[in-house]
């Protein structure tokens, strides 16, 4: 229709973005196996951190592991500051549409009901519907893919969104191509994005 | 680059089109209830079962309903005839992807882990890598979607896929408007389907 604008459609990541996955896993850890070395948050490089803590000593991979492929991990993983109340501002924005896009772990059997749960309880049944649960997000398309793993490969070479990385500790030192962008955390400019995006097309 | 030809990448429903849903509620409702009126397959229309046992005899729709919200219910789900085997043959064709899009119940207590886990007992864990779990099946991005939905909408107004009308039951009277193309059963040309449109690309 001729003057109706395209909505912007937007994908946000859960586990670094929406739940704070490596803020558990350490916490955990730690009262799990407190004589073990760890790693502190400060100390994380590279998205996997069972990588990171398999290259500490290797049977500590397994270990860590062990953490997040427990019931009730994903279920209890608090909320990343300021990102549902960006949420629930971002899904009554005009022309905006917002997907949680997550991919569950290989081991799924808890993960993902409990993810579905977890959108329930701090999101609500309207984001339910709204959950894309895929290993590859490249075959969804988009405007924008908030996310924390800094590089995102499937198989779609040309993926429609432009991914922008949200901060946190494992890719804060990790080296952006321009003209690739940042989102700080849900305090930085998280409209002043979508606008600009929107301005774009 | 120049010269290598991009994967045609086909989305694939899973009930109705993988799993044979409609004779697994018919059974159990058939064992559960054996005193109540009934939808024989051959009398179903309309994608919603519960709609038609609604339509029936109000309780009824909550009754169907019990079937599917059953725990074990989608875990033991018969294959279609054929469909396996086309799965095994598709995923190893060349310049192929193959992805299974299903959209969870809004009661997906049960639901999503196990099609996850049907998928890993039928398929393999390649497949379920595969997974693309969804309630709006327009935003994913592929050339082919084999579902048996008759229409299927959401926020994409022009989703980039051509639907392929699996036919069953329930949408063997569904009249589809040219140019829409239905494939039968797996015994059906399904391969026919695939090179047509890698021709029209």
């Amino acid at each position: 229709m001729a003057g109706a604008a395209v909505p912007l459609r937007v994908l946000v990541d859960m586990d670094g973005v929406l739940a704070d996955f490596e803020g558990a896993v350490l916490r955990r850890f730690v009262s799990r196996f407190p004589g073990e070395p760890r790693v502190e948050l400060a100390d994380r490089r590279g998205f996997s951190v069972r990588d990171q803590y398999c290259s500490l000593r290797e049977d500590l991979g397994e270990k860590v592991a062990s953490i997040y492929e427990s019931p009730g991990f994903f279920l209890e993983l608090d909320p990343i500051p300021g990102a549902l109340e960006a949420m629930q501002e971002m899904i009554r924005m005009q022309n905006t549409e917002v997907f949680i896009c997550t991919s569950p772990l290989r081991k799924y059997e808890h993960c993902i009901v409990e993810k579905y749960k977890w959108v329930e309880k701090h999101l609500g049944p309207e984001f339910v519907d709204r959950i894309i649960l895929t290993r590859d997000k490249t075959v969804v398309s988009a405007d924008l893919l908030f996310d924390d793993k800094d590089t995102i490969r499937g198989a779609e070479q040309n993926p429609s969104w432009e991914h922008i990385l949200v901060t946190c500790y494992h890719n804060s030192r990790f080296q952006l191509q321009p003209p690739r962008r940042r989102l700080l955390s849900w305090a930085d400019d998280w409209k002043g994005i979508l606008e600009s995006k929107r301005r774009q097309r």
